[in-house]
């Protein structure tokens, strides 16, 4: 199943855009998985089991699997396998970026070994570093556009030649390549948002990934109001609810605020 | 011993650049290895001890390892641990970019649990994706300015209203960061010849890692003449040793073009 069959189908059961981010913290999970064989792979099981009636989509960042190595990668694994049985899509949020005979590798180990949904990428090197990702047309692709965080100010928001800014001319880019691949989509920070208003203007049809929701302090409400229209969103949340000391009950909540919004 | 120490103790010993990439694909290694329990740890092997007299360093590209999920993870860990024990430098090419508390994951995962002595950094969420790493003083992160692919021109050298490319702004803030952060370096691609020149006016006692010599065509005599300096070079090859029909002499032809533009 594709990941648009696959978020189309979520989307008209669950009707929200809640993406829950599985990026597990040893230092934060309860301590009672701690004695668990794999304690990375029995909390992910456990907040997909409090949350799966609720979340659209689950996006494990990959930092929090490579900092435990085989273990790690493991939990990884099964963390895809699980989702991938009850039909939920997930992006595998690797903001990976290389030249075309190493992109093609990454693509190979995220959409074919973890047989991930789809993925985030870093635009800085062009496009044939995003070429090889395309090329899986059941697959979508999230090209970081404006990020949730603090420095994107040091490079994103540079201003160009024609007045325009450094992520305006990313946003651009990817409007453009989807011409020929409508499987990509972009990040855009839920925090930034001033920006959002421009990205209404600019951003049709297209799969957007929203950060900075939570406790990185962007506004739902802004979010839905400016990018809902016709794009297939999907509103990451990820400490305020696997550290929510009711993860079901913040999901739901979430769940609930945004089927708010979209009445 | 940190990464300098490691590099200044190869480079008197060996005097050249040569850093070998270790970029194992199964579709170009001899069909030998294929046999081997682990086939990328056994190529690496056996490139290491063929070519481990004349690299000063080596950098691993973590695609080639991802791609083959536990297994290549295990190869990796290998391979660093074998390089370790011969106090040769490994720069993990990851590329990695992300924010700062994922950021810190990544480096969990590249500085400690696979003990590698340096990273290659994505600039374009800016210095909160960048410091985590830089905490790590004994180790260097060495951040993309402007890289040796075509796709480069998409954003790389988009013109700032400031008169300067993005690449130059990217560099301009490295070398401020540097202030803080010494142990900061930047990714130069060989085949941007005419780059060469302005990079030459701004980069000083900073360490350079400059993919594209060999297979991708960039000139090894302009890297030489307009980086040297007071940089400390790592001059990669990658293809152009892995897959010489023999491995050792070609790494030694590499050592004797870069001793003769020395001397």
């Amino acid at each position: 199943m594709s990941f648009f069959e696959k978020y189309s189908k979520q989307f008209s059961k669950k009707k929200n855009f809640l993406c829950v981010g599985l990026d597990p913290d040893l230092e934060k999970i309860p301590s009672r998985f701690l004695k668990e064989e794999n304690p990375l792979w029995s909390f992910n099981e456990y907040i997909i089991q409090k949350t799966s009636d609720y979340a659209v989509a689950y996006k494990p960042n990959l930092a929090f699997y490579e900092a435990f190595g085989l273990k790690g990668w493991e939990a990884l694994e099964k963390t895809c396998k699980t989702l991938r049985e009850l039909s939920i899509p997930v992006i595998l949020d690797a903001k990976r970026g290389d030249i075309g005979n190493t992109a093609k590798q990454y693509a190979k180990a995220l959409f074919e070994d973890l047989k991930g949904d789809s993925v985030t990428l870093s635009p800085y090197m062009g496009f044939d570093s995003i070429e090889p990702f395309a090329a899986f047309k059941n697959k979508v692709s999230f090209i970081l556009a404006l990020t949730s965080n603090k420095s994107a100010k040091d490079f994103e928001f540079l201003e160009l030649n024609n007045g325009k800014k450094l992520y305006e001319a990313v946003t651009d880019k990817v409007v453009e390549w989807r011409a020929d691949s409508p499987n990509l989509g972009m990040v855009i920070g839920a925090t930034q948002e001033e920006a959002l208003v421009d990205f209404s203007k600019k951003v049709k049809n297209m799969p957007l990934l929203i950060p900075g929701v939570g406790s990185q302090g962007g506004s739902l409400e802004k979010v839905v109001k400016f990018l809902y229209k016709e794009n297939a969103l999907l509103i990451n949340v990820s400490r305020g609810v696997l550290y929510a000391k009711d993860p079901e009950k913040a999901a739901s909540s979430y769940q609930a605020q945004m089927q708010e919004l979209l009445s």
